[in-house]
């Protein structure tokens, strides 16, 4: 299997989106129209269809219906149903509670849904809404998606760190994974409201298959932050208050080491500054009991709502002028610059080949590149922010 | 010396802006005013002054003054002047030679111009015009740098295909070098006026310090290519004939080789389309006779004006739509995808450090990325651009 089927999905999940649908019917309501006999979405997933088969493993397949589940029911043999069966349901969850508290926000606009499968193994739902009252751009995906990876792959996959797996087993045959995540970015219209970024994600390996004496693999990969083109203090707190909370609720070091590995993260390097304010990120994370990364990963998504929709609330009606909405197109202009040249999930997926519809949903709907714009006057709104985003602050 | 100087400086200029110059003063004009006992330009590049020496050598420096020559004087004992010379007035007179076509069909906008120099060696003189009449950005640079650099950086410099020198002397010791070009993006406001790109270079390197025997190496690079949103066939004909009239005056051979060389580069492999409509590209020259490839760039970077002037002249007061206007902005979201990413020139200079205002010039003033953008309708004005781009086609 080429790698590129695992990159996009794993680490921002691609959507097969009909080339031409029509444009008077939401895709979202195309479940409702008759399909001819169509496979259980389980048959189609495990690869009962031979058909599917013939298709390049690479290509991600348009659903007309919603899929329960995208790999195994949640009501096995198993009890506890196992990690994976758990995370998947867990950002199934999230993505709901974070699109419903959207939509609420917004007022007018809807998420439109592409659901996709992927003749590997598994699926996704994808969900963008745009233009709407409040967003401009609002993309939450989800996906699920296993199958063998190339050794080169998992080698990628696997990033510098190397955690465990032996270079024998790395050297051996293809590896069976197993790759689930949850992945948005959300950029609002008003420049006071700022855009979130959140990505929860959970691997795993079985042994490479020439290799049976290699040990399984798991890690848990995530993170929340935010992306201000102006900073509220009160915000900012907020923000970073309830990224504390869910931190702490498991190891006190957590909200210190990852509140500085996001820092670190979303450097725009050749800038010398960081995308925005930060928040938590984690990644290749395994050296925790895997009950308790998995509630902590559950425990971080699911504060996504609480820690983020009452700060656009406070600023999604705020009046602003000309001034402030250039100020936004020229920081969204970075928040590019990152994604394309920096994001690892970006580069790794556009690098192997993934759904670039899906990838590239992470840009803003606009952006703006001045040459020669002016440094912000020291002590202005927007020399705050660029010196926040310079020398990161300690928000709590 | 780090490689940040060389690369920005050889691929894409840099540019020292002072951080606030007087917003009332047009940065031209500063050298009307009294400067306090300047140094001569030359004595500066030659690094006659100590204090300069300590500045790290990485930093450009703005200059008051125009600088009549980056390096050497053009009546020096030898005749005739070397390459170099040449080359360096050569690229001053175009960059002359297109600002000027460029105010007067705009007839409004001014270039704003930034002299630098470097204390390592050398200098540049950028110049931008923003919000013109015609231009949304249109910016012309040059460069002329010299002095040692590390091993690394002249491997990183030649690229993969190890022209010439023998591994020997690349893992010898620092190696003098020269580099000069002229580098420019000129992004139109209507819709229906094409976005121009054109870059023309020279590099020459003497033997590394600790490796006497080694040959002395040199190459040329560049290249002229058209950009539109929307194609007319007679402005696709009329550019590259005037590409092919100037290679064929040097070797037949030359316009559909580096015709395809520029189809080659200038692909967004992600998306599996070119940037635009080409034109020509080379690099790493250096197999025809130097004075031949002098002439030929020369003539190359001479034929900017006659091949683009005409055709903005056609389209620049071209009535145009919301829809004509959207489209631009997606297609220059392309362009951003290209440079960010794959751009030789952009990804080495935000690698090593050059310096970002003049590396990022070549981005559009503002691109958009739409969610889930319907094709364009197969026949349609946006359809057969992307055709186009997806499979090249031969203008003559």
């Amino acid at each position: 299997m080429p790698a590129a089927a695992v990159s996009s999905s794993l680490l921002l999940p691609p959507v097969a989106k009909p080339l031409k649908p029509p444009s008077s019917v939401p895709i979202r309501t195309l479940s409702l129209r008759p399909v001819p006999a169509p496979l259980s979405a389980r048959s189609r997933l495990l690869g009962h269809f031979p058909i599917r088969a013939a298709v390049h493993i690479d290509k991600e397949i348009p659903e007309n219906e919603r899929l329960d589940t995208c790999l195994f029911s949640a009501d096995g043999p198993d009890s506890p149903a196992p990690i994976r069966v758990r995370f998947e349901k867990m950002i199934r969850e999230v993505q709901e509670e974070v699109c419903a508290a959207l939509e609420a926000a917004d007022g007018v606009g809807k998420f439109r849904e592409d659901v996709w499968s992927r003749p590997g193994g598994g699926g996704g739902i994808s969900r963008v809404l745009q233009d709407g009252a409040v967003w401009e751009k609002a993309g939450v995906n989800v996906s699920v998606v296993y199958g063998v990876m190339p050794p080169e792959a998992y080698r990628v996959a696997k990033g510098k760190t190397g955690i465990g797996c032996g270079d024998s087993a790395v050297n051996a045959g293809p590896v069976p994974f197993f790759a689930a995540g949850i992945s948005s970015v959300l950029h609002p219209k008003n420049p006071f409201a700022p855009t979130l970024h959140f990505n929860y994600r959970y691997f795993e390996t079985d042994a490479p298959k020439d290799s049976s004496g290699a040990p399984k693999q798991w890690w848990f990969g995530g993170g929340t932050d935010l992306t201000p083109a102006y900073i509220f203090e009160e915000d900012a707190k907020h923000f970073h208050r309830v990224q504390k909370q869910a931190c702490d609720k498991f190891e006190p070091s957590f909200y210190p080491r990852f509140k500085k590995w996001c820092d670190d993260y979303f450097f725009i390097k050749h800038r010398g500054e960081r995308r925005g304010l930060g928040g938590i990120f984690f990644d290749d994370l395994n050296e925790y009991d895997q009950e308790l990364l998995l509630g902590f990963s559950t425990e971080c998504a699911k504060s996504v709502v609480s820690s983020y929709i009452p700060i656009i609330e406070r600023r999604k009606n705020a009046p602003f002028t000309e001034q402030h909405k250039a100020w936004q197109q020229l920081r969204r202009g970075r928040y590019v610059e990152f994604n394309l040249i920096y994001d690892r999930g970006t580069t790794f997926g556009l690098q192997t080949g993934g759904r670039i519809e899906s990838i590239l949903v992470s840009l803003p709907l606009t952006a703006r590149w001045e040459y020669g714009h002016q440094q912000p006057e020291e002590g202005s709104e927007e020399w705050k922010l660029l010196d926040a985003c310079i020398t990161p602050k300690e928000w709590i």
